[in-house]
């Protein structure tokens, strides 16, 4: 066993310090790391009972995000190995900034000011799911278009929740796909269409939990209509990305991008 | 003008980093920052543009998770402040496993293994959205009930995106706050049930966006239907979170800590 266990500290949601942990960690692919997240440690007695929970673990390590320093004490106090995010980055921002950081400087993720747009992207994420209000289709920020099951939905509400991105998605049923035009209702809305697309194996092994042993989950069905969308998306230049093998953060990153 | 241009390089999605420079730039209250992701920069050719944009840019910052130190160079060479995550925090977790970091170890945001059972949790999530299907509560991790309007539709849907988690939601209607009873359908699911609320003022503007001008949306019936909802949440002890000054990351991390 040459494991660890990772503590991911935060005096707020632990979603930076989470973050950095995996992303640094993910540098040592030869070892083995379980992560364990205690968030909201915000004050010198949950600082304490944080920190007696870590030093009771073996080969425990510390990744933490607390801003005052008094509540990271407790943690080194008790001879953990702690990396925490301000102590490594904040200095070399000071010395460039020609300032000195304010240890309670505010939360990325407290009440967001755009957290009212990001609700009104979700509701609209909802009322323009799988082709319903195309009248609406015009508000949109971006249209996701595909077939069945190919992940338009969580991409459209990941977009709003974590962007504040209107997006709207219509799907590509084997019908508009034997018409070989695109439906009507997208015409007007050429810049805004972005396809999505799958390896056919992955979509059939989707379809399959939703309705097994069908011929809408069959692997040759699956191809057809992803090929037939395929050559559909390019013949009116929308771009498409393949997310076989992406996760939902990366295709609504992408899709941001583009 | 005392601002920046702060500058976010990935050759990921640049969530990590986003995060990070938000928090860090929280602790200098005193100066605006105004961030630009630059994701997927992950070969010489995107650098040099990314790099060659940044330098004609005033007051610059970069923040940088980049892998690869090839192309941190190309920032570093055109004389720009880079902040890199790997350079200040892997070198002590490197003293303390006794192991040089691989630059080129893996993306946290990458095709995670967890990626149908987060898809699942948000087909989850809609099916039982409202008090829909409430046969299939037994099967959620959580469920949230509140009155109209409370978030929490947008709350279970990050659950499941970003956590994995099935969270189901029921609404607490005029009618059932009448009864003054937890309607039947949740009885059974007592320890999976959690309350949101909200600021009755908050609550109204929300409706008054849906519904202007009615009864609905007015203050009065808000803060009748919100006494009445936690009245009931805590006859039953039901854990309630109040997220008026909240960003849905934190209540969903309240939630899940909960």
């Amino acid at each position: 066993m040459n494991g660890y266990s990772v503590f991911c500290v935060s005096d707020h949601t632990g979603l930076t310090i989470e973050a950095v942990a995996k992303s640094v960690l993910a540098q040592f692919p030869r070892i083995e790391f379980s992560l364990i997240t205690l968030p909201f440690i915000d004050d010198a007695a949950k600082a304490r009972a944080a920190a007696g929970r870590v030093a009771v673990t073996a080969r425990a390590l510390v990744f933490s995000s607390l801003t005052d320093p008094a509540l990271r004490a407790h943690f080194k106090d008790a001879g953990l190995h702690v990396f925490d995010l301000f102590e490594h980055v904040s200095p070399a921002v000071e010395r460039v900034l020609g300032e000195p950081a304010t240890p309670s400087g505010g939360h990325t993720h407290g009440m967001a000011s755009d957290y009212e747009a990001r609700m009104d992207a979700v509701n609209f994420a909802l009322r323009l799911d799988d082709g319903l209000s195309p009248e609406h289709l015009g508000q949109a920020d971006l249209i996701l278009v595909g077939v069945s099951r190919v992940g338009k939905t969580p991409t459209a509400l990941y977009l709003a929740l974590h962007y504040g991105l209107r997006a709207a998605n219509y799907p590509l049923t084997p019908d508009d796909l034997a018409n070989d035009g695109l439906p009507r209702a997208l015409q007007p809305h050429l810049p805004r269409l972005r396809g999505l697309t799958l390896a056919p194996e992955r979509l059939a092994a989707i379809r399959e939990a939703r309705l097994p042993g069908s011929r809408y989950a069959s692997v040759a069905q699956c191809r057809s209509e992803l090929d037939a969308a395929e050559r559909l998306l390019a013949a009116h230049a929308i771009p498409l990305i393949d997310t076989s093998r992406m996760s939902v953060e990366e295709i609504a990153a992408r899709l941001r991008a583009s």
